[in-house]
C-alpha cells in the first residue's frame, strides 16, 4: 500500500521520488509556481508540493482543478524545502486530481470557521486540522488505554449493551425496543413479552455490574465501551453517548483503586506527549496556552488524597463565594471540584469518603456507617474525570442497602451471587473517555471530542 | 498489588515463598493431606497447594471451609510438583477463607455442566474453564486486532451507536426511545419531535458510513464496537448484539482490501497461537480436535479468491445434494459458502463480484453492471467471516442506485458529500468478532463466546 505522509517525513529520503495520496488544503499560485499543501489525514501539517507551472507536463486546465478540498494523487522528488514552516517538500512530476471538490458549495473554504458551524457538519468537519488532531491524540488515548491495561493482565470484557438492569439506580435510561408505537397507539396493550427480548430493557448506563461479574473470577478486567444517558444535560461536558473504560479488580481495596488510576492516567498522559507531539503543539498554541507544560505538572505530581469530610473543611476555609454553600451532606457541586483541583491543590485530586446518600448502593460502606468508600478524582477545568469505589462485598450489608434505597431485589440478585459465592474484596472505576481526551487536548466542548456527537434534541447521521 | 499465578509460573523461583488470591476449583483430601487448586483466571491450570491436615497450625475448622467456589489467600513455598499434571505446586504455610460458596446452592460442583445449563447463569459460568480459556482468546484476538491496525497507522474512531440512519438498508434495527408509551397507550399522538433526540432514531447496524466520512480525511481508520441486528435468526451464528470491526481506507481497491483482510486475520491467528497456548491447547483437547493445526494450516495458505459466477459454476458441477440448488442469480446459502470453503478448496475462500441484488447500495458497480465490488470471505465451519466492498465513489452511480433502491435520498445526503467533495476510490470490510473467536476456539455457539448474549427473547440481566 503507497506510504502515508507521516511515514514518508519520518524517514525522509532526500532525492527519492515518492507518491503521496491525499485532500488539497490550500492552494497558492505566484502566476509561476503553485503550492499545493496536501493532507492524509496522518499528520497535522502535511507536505507542499511545489509545482511550476510553466512546465509544459501540466496543462492548464489541470492546474485550474488545483483547489481547496480536491483528492490528489501526486508524484515527485523529495527535497529539503527552502522556506519557512516546513522541513520538505515535493518538486512534483505529475498529478492527478481524483476528485474535485467545487470551490462554490464545499463548506470547508480557507478560513477559520466557528466550532459551532463545524458541528452541523461532522462528517466534513474532520477535514480541518483541529478535528484531525483531537482524532489522532483520542486514538492514541484509546490504544493506550489498551496497551496500559494488557500489560498489567487485565482482561478486555465486553459487557452488554442493551441491558435488563439498571447500573446505578438512576434511572435516566434509554428504552430499546421494536415493540410497534402505532398499533400500541391504536389501543394495543403495551406488552414486554411482545417485545423482542421478551421484557423491558435498556441502554447500559455502566458496564461495572456485569464487569465485577468477570472479575470474580478472572481477578483483573476492564471494559471499553459506549455508554448513555437519558439525561437532559446541556453542559459542555456531558453527552448522551459516551464512552467509558472501566476496570475492576479482586482483591484489590480502595487504596489499590486509588493507585491503579493514577498510574493508568500518568501513563496515558506520558505516552500522548511522546507519541503526538506535533498534535500536541498545536493544541498548546491554538485551543490552551500551556497545556503541554500542565499535563507535564500533572506526571511529575502526586495526587492529592483527601476525604469528602477533608475536602468540605477546605472548602468551608475559603473566602469564595460560591454559587451553592458547601457544608457537610451536600454533594459536591462542579464549581466545588474544580476549586479544590485548581485553587487549592493545583494537581489532580482525589476525594475519598463521600456521605453515602450521594453515591451508588454498591459502594462499600465505612465502619462511621455514613460515608462510603467512594472516590472522585478531579482535574483542573475538567472536575470529575474519574469515578470509582470499592464495592459492598458483604451479602447482608449489601441487601440491607438495596432495600434501605428500594431498589429492585429481583433484578439484582445475579448480582448478589458474586457476594454468595466466593466473595472478595474488589474496587473499580470509571474513565470517561471523552473527558479525558477534553483534559488532554484542552477542548473545551464534549461536542468536539467525539466524532457524531449525540446530544438532548440534537443528533447528526 | 500482588502477583497473579501466571506470573508466578511464567518465572517460577523455586523455594521463594509466594501468596496467591484466587478462587478454589477442586480440593481433594486423602485424610492427611489436602490438594487444593486454586484459579485466579490469570491461566486455565491455576496452581495446586498443597496442605498438610496433620499440621496443628491449620485449625480444622478452617479444613473444612476449603471448598469449590470459596475465594482465598494462601501463602506458601513454591516448589517442583513431584505428581503429574503439572510442574509446580505450593507448599502451603497459611491460608485465609475470604468468602465461602454454600455447597448446597453454589451451582459450579465439580461436575461436567451443559453450556445450555452455563448459559443461564452467564455471570458464573466465566468460572468454569472453557468460559475462561473464550475470555482470554476473546481479550488477546480483541487486543491484536488493535495493535495489528495501529502498527499499520490505521486510526481508531468511534462511530456513533445510536443513528438516525439506516446503514445497510435492511430495517430490522432497535429504535431507541424515551417517548411515554402509557401516554401514547391513552392516545396521545406520536410525535417523535418528542423524543429525546426530536426524531426517530436506531441502535446502528454498521459503523461503515460514518467510518468513510472519517477515511475521507484520515485515509486510514478503523472501528470496534457494537452493532446491532433485530432479526428474528435463532442459530449458532446470529446475536443481536455483537461487536465488529470496520476498517476503511482511502485509495483502496477491491484488491488491496482482501489484501488487508488476509494479512490481518494471519496477523491474529498468528498472535493467538503463540500467546494464549495453553487456551488454544484445551481447546484442541476438548472442544475442536486438531484446532490448533487446521488453524496453522490456514496461517500457511494463501487465501483463494474467486468471482461468485466462478464460484456458482463450481457449486453447479458438484454432485452435492444442497438443499437449495445452486445457479447464477441466488444468493450464496451457508451450506454453499460452507461447501466452497470445506470441500473445494478446503482453505479461507474470498468470494467477489456478486450480483448487485444481494448487496447493498454502496458497494462500487463493475463495468457489466450486473455484478458489484462486493467480497466475503469464507472460512470452515463459520462460512462468512469478512464482508466488504470497494466502495461505489462516483456520485452519480451512487445517486442512481439510491433512487433504484428506493432509499431515502435525504438522510443519505451527509453521505452523498462524501463523493461530491474530494472523492477517492476506497474499501473496507467489516470482521464480526464472535465469529472470528468462533472460529479460533472451536466454539459452535455464538451464545459462549460473548460474555452477555442477546438473543430473540433471551437477555439475561
Amino acid at each position: 500500500m503507497y506510504k502515508s505522509i507521516k511515514d514518508i517525513l519520518d524517514n525522509p529520503i532526500i532525492e527519492s521520488e515518492i507518491t503521496v495520496k491525499g485532500w488539497i488544503r490550500t492552494k497558492r499560485s505566484n502566476g509561476k509556481i503553485s503550492f499545493v499543501e496536501i493532507n492524509d489525514g496522518s499528520n497535522i501539517k502535511g507536505i507542499q508540493a511545489v509545482i511550476d507551472e510553466e512546465d509544459s507536463n501540466f496543462q492548464e486546465k489541470e492546474l485550474k482543478r488545483l483547489a481547496t478540498g480536491a483528492s490528489i494523487s501526486l508524484t515527485g522528488i523529495l527535497i529539503l524545502s527552502p522556506a519557512k514552516g516546513q522541513t520538505h517538500e515535493i518538486k512534483t512530476i505529475s498529478f492527478n486530481i481524483i476528485g474535485e471538490a467545487d470551490q462554490e458549495t464545499y463548506p470547508l473554504q480557507k478560513k477559520r470557521h466557528s466550532f459551532e458551524f463545524l458541528r452541523e457538519i461532522p462528517h466534513l468537519r474532520i477535514r480541518t486540522n483541529t478535528f484531525g488532531a483531537v482524532a489522532r491524540v483520542r486514538n492514541q488515548v484509546s490504544y493506550k488505554i489498551h496497551e496500559y491495561f494488557q500489560k498489567n493482565g487485565f482482561v478486555y470484557v465486553n459487557t452488554p449493551i442493551i441491558t435488563s438492569n439498571d447500573g446505578e439506580g438512576c434511572g435516566e435510561m434509554f428504552r430499546v425496543s421494536t415493540l410497534d408505537l402505532k398499533s400500541i397507539s391504536k389501543g394495543k396493550e403495551i406488552d414486554f413479552k411482545d417485545d423482542f427480548f421478551g421484557r423491558e430493557v435498556f441502554l447500559d448506563v455502566t458496564g461495572q455490574l456485569h464487569g465485577e461479574a468477570y472479575a470474580m473470577a478472572l481477578s483483573k478486567i476492564y471494559t471499553f465501551g459506549p455508554t448513555f444517558r437519558a439525561e437532559n444535560s446541556n453542559t459542555t461536558r456531558h453527552a448522551s453517548e459516551f464512552w467509558m473504560i472501566e476496570p475492576e479488580i479482586a482483591f484489590c481495596t480502595l487504596e489499590d483503586n486509588i493507585k491503579l488510576a493514577e498510574d493508568c492516567l500518568k501513563y496515558i498522559l506520558r505516552e500522548v506527549l511522546n507519541n503526538c507531539s506535533q498534535d500536541m503543539e498545536f493544541f498548546d498554541n491554538f485551543i490552551e496556552k500551556g497545556l503541554i507544560k500542565k499535563i507535564e505538572n500533572v506526571i511529575n505530581s502526586n495526587f492529592e488524597v483527601i476525604t469528602y469530610t477533608q475536602a468540605i473543611k477546605k472548602l468551608e476555609n475559603t473566602n469564595k463565594a460560591f454559587e451553592t454553600k458547601p457544608y457537610w451532606g451536600i454533594d459536591l457541586q462542579t464549581e466545588h471540584e474544580r476549586y479544590l483541583t485548581e485553587e487549592i491543590f493545583k494537581k489532580p485530586t482525589v476525594v475519598i469518603d463521600y456521605p453515602k446518600e450521594f453515591k451508588a448502593f454498591y459502594m462499600k460502606m465505612n465502619e462511621d456507617n455514613k460515608t462510603v468508600k467512594g472516590m472522585d478524582i478531579l482535574v483542573p477545568r475538567i472536575g470529575e474525570i474519574i469515578g470509582g469505589s470499592e464495592r459492598e462485598d458483604n451479602l447482608e450489608k449489601l441487601n440491607k442497602r438495596i432495600k434501605e434505597l428500594n431498589l429492585d431485589v429481583e433484578t439484582l440478585n445475579w448480582y448478589l451471587d458474586l457476594r454468595r459465592f466466593g466473595s472478595t474484596p474488589h474496587s473499580g472505576f470509571g474513565l470517561g473517555l471523552e473527558r479525558l481526551v477534553q483534559y488532554v487536548t484542552g477542548m473545551v466542548n464534549i461536542r468536539d471530542v467525539i466524532p457524531f456527537p449525540r446530544t438532548p434534541k440534537n443528533i447528526c447521521f
